[in-house]
């Protein structure tokens, strides 16, 4: 697949993957890392905009990959590298032998809304607010695409989207959801401009329950950070306030499986209604 | 609060509760380390057996956590020690500056399901199948307890019930809940013969949504590996398989989320039919 072999971490190559993995590597550069043969595979098969390939070459990749890489567009520089390289670009413990650089998603979120809005009056957002924790970050992704979400707005302040266990976590809903990262408050003002509907989950007393609420047309559903919630600034542009009602003496779920309870909530509901 | 000040990490109470950062240590002692002001706090409020407190003295401890230092039980032996000691015994980025051993729960698994079936008849039990990840252990426990479960059977082949991920992420949920580790298959065949049904979660087509099938009375909902589900023999004894539909291009959801949307479907269907 690939003529040269990288076998040093001096590299220039390797140096630039380096610095992909902090935040401020990635945001220079509009490019983040990925890792592992089942993440390469679902970019590959998603479309997302891969730019190059290092692998171990002297170990076995899984048959998807491989398959996955023979039917690989000849704008995608393919390296071999040695597992040491390799170890030098991993987070994870045990490293998987194959990464790959990915452009960031483009979408520009106004444009955006506006074409969803011309194509479907029936949409299902998700508002992030000052998320923090990175694996709850992923999984909520995941979680979203498999309730068919329409997309999400992570509010500034929150975890980078790109970072390593956020991407991870997602198994490849990053590169087909589209995800934007805007000032949550604005993003909420002009989806409200639009007509759409903002539902804020909290645990406040003059909620309603995530059952009896109306989640038809369109709706965004916005989550808090782990520790504080929804912001005031959120809420007070709310036009629901709903909560997910706690049995025992939990003072609350997990921003991950609370997002999960909603959205399939409207989602079911959003069926029901058709 | 206490006398001695422990400053040396030589010190044979240190060694000894370093032992418990390690599965094996922690089940030749029976014990477990939970650590953090909010963790201890909610093992004291919660009348866990916490027999020893190991606390940073030059350290401001939040209020909440002195309250509940300062009702606490002569015979939990309380300990200062230096930030040095304490940071040997974190598993965090950040110690915060308190530590406590929690003695294991006793309870016994045959016993428990008799007294509950004989005081009630409306019962709702999660069993978890070689589940995998501390994370999404831990948060599980927490949305069972949130979602009123009465008790959980961790199968053997899981991780650690005691894992300091695990404990963390359930809040205190694991110093509440009944949580029993038992081989699952054997837990599985002593709850249908005592008359419980058993709705195993799987992706398998014969399997019915979990929004239309029916929870009442006596209730286990299975949950399997992240990776590989629920095993074959846990199938082949089950009631009812039961999904969660994908709407997306998702393969899956995320064990902690599949298991919420679940114990929510499950307690709300029960909530109905009274």
């Amino acid at each position: 697949m690939a003529h040269e072999r990288i076998t040093s971490a001096q590299n220039p190559l390797v140096k630039r993957l380096q610095l992909l993995l902090e935040r401020k590597g990635r945001e220079e550069s509009g490019s983040y890392l990925i890792e592992g043969a089942h993440l390469v595979e679902e970019a590959l098969n998603s479309g997302a905009a891969v730019t190059t390939i290092l692998y171990d070459s002297e170990r076995e990749l899984n048959a998807a990959c491989r398959q996955a890489l023979t039917n690989i567009s000849p704008d995608v520089h393919v390296v071999a590298a040695s597992e040491a390289v390799l170890a030098k670009l991993s987070e994870t413990k045990s490293p998987q032998g194959i990464v790959a650089v990915v452009k960031k998603n483009q979408h520009n979120w106004e444009e955006w809304t506006e074409q969803l809005l011309q194509a479907k009056q029936d949409v299902l957002l998700l508002f992030l607010d000052e998320l923090q924790d990175p694996g709850n970050l992923g999984t909520i992704l995941r979680t979203a695409e498999a309730a068919g979400v329409d997309g999400v707005v992570l509010g500034r302040g929150s975890v980078d989207l790109y970072n390593g266990k956020v991407v991870r976590a997602t198994m490849g809903a990053i590169f087909r959801l589209p995800v934007f990262t805007q000032d949550l408050t604005v993003a909420a003002d002009q989806w409200r401009q639009k007509g759409g509907r903002m539902l804020c989950s909290t645990l406040r007393e003059n909620s309603r329950s995530y059952d009896s609420v109306d989640y038809s047309g369109k709706v965004a559903i916005v989550i808090g950070n782990e520790g504080r919630g929804v912001s005031d600034e959120m809420i007070t542009q709310a036009d629901e306030l709903v909560h997910i009602p706690i049995y025992g003496q939990a003072e609350s779920l997990n921003a991950a499986v609370a997002a999960g309870l909603l959205v399939y909530e409207a989602r079911r509901k959003k069926d029901r209604s058709h």
